[in-house]
């Protein structure tokens, strides 16, 4: 059954090719890059592009393109490409989106975004290599999906120790992106700056509000009508990189700290899947500390 | 026209009584309550109570009633309540429903609440007495509703002496609720004790977020997906005060702070639309700076 | 682990009742049902009511109350209110909040409901006592939760008969909730009788629009611009039952009936699990074809 | 103050063009056009496709681009354009965004729509040029604006006659937009065809759920707990047109039918605000009694 949908939504993917461009906003671009795919025989199939305000004047562009026979003629492509991004001084990556990424996921002992993520494994772009846990709780969960699973008890002490064993597992699968799904612990600035832009956390507040732990308690203290989840990409200032996607839910005066805890719990998962799923499509660029989100 | 919907409205609410009460939770509360009102010749017809968690064990009823001839026969009924209030140890409000609340609006240069406010005012159940504002802008506007408009400009070295003014304008209207409609001035906690839980505020974004000036530029700069606004009680802490409601809307990437502010301007005049006819409707009751909202 | 949460969810619910009454409206009844409760020795923890428009004049209570030793002491209790009961003429139902209700689920082939009960059955006040499915494919998830599932497909000729079977099996294991959890039988009406107002249905679309089959393509091709999802009692006319609950998601015009298919079965989950919670915790009234909810 | 604000717009759209294409897709497309608009000098600010599914292959793309002098060369463009729509077999309209639309808004009785509109007509980029009616309620409203406001009650046999009337005066003034807010006349074929997707309506649910009269009254019967609002592009078949927009805001048992009709009036006006402001913005491309809208 798996191997089905799989060989679906490659087959759908087949030959499509995704290209992200960001640089300083001048005339001319858009006509050199699709000038560019239509000289190599590639059809252009979607085009979105942003430029911020005129002060800033930074320009992006997501295009996906369709072009046969593409897996052997990416790399050519990517380094005719290179003439171009000199020129106009671009940052640029470029995919193959029948190549799924390979993702690893951080979970500790709240379970519903691990779980979401397994469940949704059908429908979202990626091959999860391996979840890392530092409780035991979910080990069975996860190999019952047949995919291995790492115990790996943290304390101050042993921090660093476990930081270069996880770095050194990642490295070995070749990861390409890191889900922390309710991880509460804190990464160091080294593990994050192996990853830029590659590790996404699930908030479980509607941030900026409520920032650190126990932001349901918070939320109920101040008696906020309105609760909600964050998904954000992991910087060295805790809970406060680039903001991927947000969703909120009504509560009540009737809802309790615990309530507004069960009633986030699917606000983060639907917000975390969503975020993940909008990088596997390689929907999303970074610019000071923000997202631009291609839908 | 505005006084056949008065009139409807009046008929509406024609001899409708509401009792707010708040006391430590104990048996026999409700019994007793209802038993006092069938007594009296009243029928039950809204009834809404909530307790908060077990440890606080704090109970809040807020019950409409209906009784013929009430207007007549209500200082009597509070008078007769104050038994059981002694007995329970209970806060309690009586309210006759056919009287509407007298309003002051206070504004600065944005009109946007001032005037979904006045729009509402024929099915909102209120008697807007007069405007107070730090602006000449709305003078036209609020005139040609045939309401008083008062300007008070306000400075550093005057605000003292001005809000002592303010505060005779309110006892001699008998003002019952003072709503800022986007009111850019800090009232002094002189001014705030005259009112407690009588001073209802807009602020424009989802608090605890983006507390003071400018939160939409510092939506903007945060990179949110999703903004709102909030309407609260005034207390003496700047935008802590108990919240009443919070909307939000999604926005995206390409909304620049200009275009948040606009999006955001819609969500503040429903939102504080919907706070005052709560509040207009008797249906909010504060406790441990929050509100318990019956609706 | 399971044990303990269900311990806590029976401490937590431990000598609660719940008193559901219908009756035509008239003074007194408030007073005397809590009159009733308190000489029982009983304290009143909720207590809702609604009472239709005056034309009708219906009035629904829901009252959660607190009674030491209530599970020998219900029977009579339930045997003493009906005095009450026949004076003002009352529909009544009364439970102990610690039994949890019996619980049957129907599935077809798409199990993203199913799972979503299974996966919450820690939170969710039920006892799933078997699954039904006219298809094999839900055995192995079923059975990983130690839950009973029965396979019967279901042909033309062969449905009386199945249904005679299945009603068999849900009076054995004295099923209180039979849940349609995407279930793509059309039920007979004597099935549905002997469940009046206990058989939850999901239905993939924001009713009364789209109902019948393919609601998602059906969407698609009139271009919708929110989608959504409805849970709703099962009555005799295909997808008009009394609404228990809806909700929505945003869609684009870039969302193909696939897409919209895969976002709606996010919704879909999320409404059903909002009904079944609401009628496990006795919530819920039906009238007119209209359910009262009591949140 | 207005013009002040008017000139601001003019300025932020000064020497923006805005070209709307659609064709059956290809490759070459976006490379070919983007040529075109290069070599001609232009920039392009933002560009738009969506391509419908493989089956249907049609493409759609909006392209804004910002071109020195664009006012006094914009007939040329349209013309040497001409050529590339040929040899794509395109559909393509260019738009100068410094020109406002000529907006003729009719009105019945309820004037909330109409009230937005107007009030809205600050950040709106559009020109009011008058206000045609059925009744006589609005006037004073709509000539306090200074804009001129026709009378013209409708009876069956009085239709066709009053319809050429009003054809005249659209013509006349040269009218770009038809706006109805809240006009509860049915407009016939004639008319229609005059104006092709250039009538909007605002309809009170959720399309395609309660088409045609008393949609919050069928809402209420059928005890839906969500309404909506509908803006669509006016079609001959009634409330069958391509759909613009659309939102919601839930309801609850207690809300009567009065309540929907309140609550669905704040939903409407924002509805057709937000249709309208994209129709003006050229973001609305129509296909299949579907449309784009490029945001």
């Amino acid at each position: 059954m798996k191997d089905v949908i799989n060989n679906a939504t490659q087959s759908k993917n087949k030959n499509l090719g995704r290209l992200l461009i960001s640089c300083v906003d001048r005339p001319g671009i858009v006509s050199c890059v699709s000038n560019f795919l239509f000289e190599k025989g590639a059809n252009i199939v979607t085009s979105d592009q942003h430029t911020t305000d005129p002060q800033e004047g930074q320009f992006f562009m997501r295009i996906v393109f369709h072009l046969p026979d593409l897996k052997n003629k990416l790399d050519d492509l990517n380094q005719d490409f290179l003439h171009i991004a000199r020129d106009y001084d671009m940052q640029f990556e470029m995919y193959l989106a029948e190549v799924k990424k390979k993702v690893a996921i951080f979970v500790s002992k709240e379970d519903h975004c691990l779980r979401e993520l397994l469940w949704q494994s059908n429908t979202l772009d990626m091959d999860v290599k391996l979840v890392i846990s530092n409780h035991n709780d979910s080990k069975e969960l996860v190999e019952s999906y047949n995919i291995p699973f790492y115990y790996f008890p943290v304390t101050k002490d042993t921090k660093d120790e476990i930081e270069s064993k996880q770095l050194g597992i990642l490295k070995e699968n070749d990861i390409d992106l890191i889900i922390l799904a309710r991880y509460m612990q804190i990464l160091t600035p080294n593990f994050i700056s192996h990853h830029p832009d590659r590790i996404i956390n699930i908030h479980h507040s509607f941030l900026p509000a409520f920032i650190g732990a126990n932001p349901y308690q918070s939320a109920y203290e101040r008696g906020v009508k309105i609760i909600g989840a964050t998904a954000h990409y992991v910087t060295n200032d805790l809970d406060e990189g680039p903001i991927i996607e947000q969703d909120v839910e009504r509560v009540y005066h009737s809802d309790h700290a615990k309530e507004l805890k069960r009633i986030g719990s699917h606000i983060e998962r639907i917000v975390l899947a969503r975020a993940v799923s909008w990088h596997l499509d390689d929907k999303i660029l970074t610019f000071n500390n923000k997202t631009i989100v291609f839908r």
